[in-house]
């Protein structure tokens, strides 16, 4: 009988939660599709990769500088870095993201990074970052990138934010 | 004739822009009322005023610290700001929001803002941010804040962003 009640309250209430937050589980795969290539993307530093994974009209919304608006301005930034660090190669790269909202075609998560990064003549670079990202699913069904913000993360265990 | 075609032009148009990405006109006030709310609040450096316009579960991401998580840990956090700068005056306080998405109950819209504090017995200070913003209208229907990123900005001029 208790087993029942407990059978019917889920019943009842999953339905309410997937129309609220939980993505449909196919919005969910494309979106952890598009968080794996973003991951794979910034660990092989293929600016490349990443410029493909930004909406034409994407926003990155970096400390001290003025808004990078669309696709050509971030990817000159992302050439201006790769130039400033010749022979620079990623140790490692973990990403882990948070909080998704999922309403229609559009995504909001926010996501924690940890890179350490090797350049040549220099001590490596370990540093930790947040990012707000808004998601974006193009005509094609695939999830981009439309807006980018990131600061500084103390160096926090992702699993207990 | 031409006028006309331009007049079918627009006729075709404004719905699917509606649809798209232009909010109907009371959602645009309404989430006018929470930025103009927010600014008031942020000037007047009222706290609770500011706690008021979030969500019992919001979440504030701010630069070098562990992610802010629910309105108790935010709450805590203004009273220690409040509680470190003791006499503090907000002489100006200057916000300008852009790139307004809304998607049933959520938006995401980015900001500028610029404040200059005196503090008794310091040098003023006078500085400029980005924030990354998430908004729920609540059942009530109201628009309140789900989650806040804030970076450091240039002093941009916000009109050029």
């Amino acid at each position: 009988m208790r087993k029942s009640c407990i059978v019917l309250l889920i019943f009842f209430t999953v339905p309410w939660l997937a129309e609220a937050q939980t993505p449909a589980e196919g919005t969910a795969a494309g979106i952890d599709t598009f968080n794996r290539a973003f991951a794979d993307a910034t660990r092989h530093m293929d600016s490349a990769g990443i410029l493909a994974l930004w909406e034409d009209d994407g926003i990155s919304l970096l400390p001290s500088m003025k808004p990078l608006v669309g696709k050509k301005a971030i990817g000159k930034f992302l050439a201006d870095v790769m130039a400033s660090i010749p022979g620079a190669k990623m140790e490692s790269f973990e990403q882990r993201c948070f909080d998704l909202l999922v309403s229609g075609a559009w995504a909001s998560e926010w996501c924690t990074e940890h890179q350490i990064v090797s350049i040549p003549g220099k001590p490596s670079f370990n540093g930790w970052g947040k990012m707000a990202l808004i998601l974006h699913r193009d005509a094609d069904g695939q999830w981009r990138l439309r807006q980018e913000m990131w600061n500084q993360a103390t160096a926090l265990d992702p699993a207990a934010h």
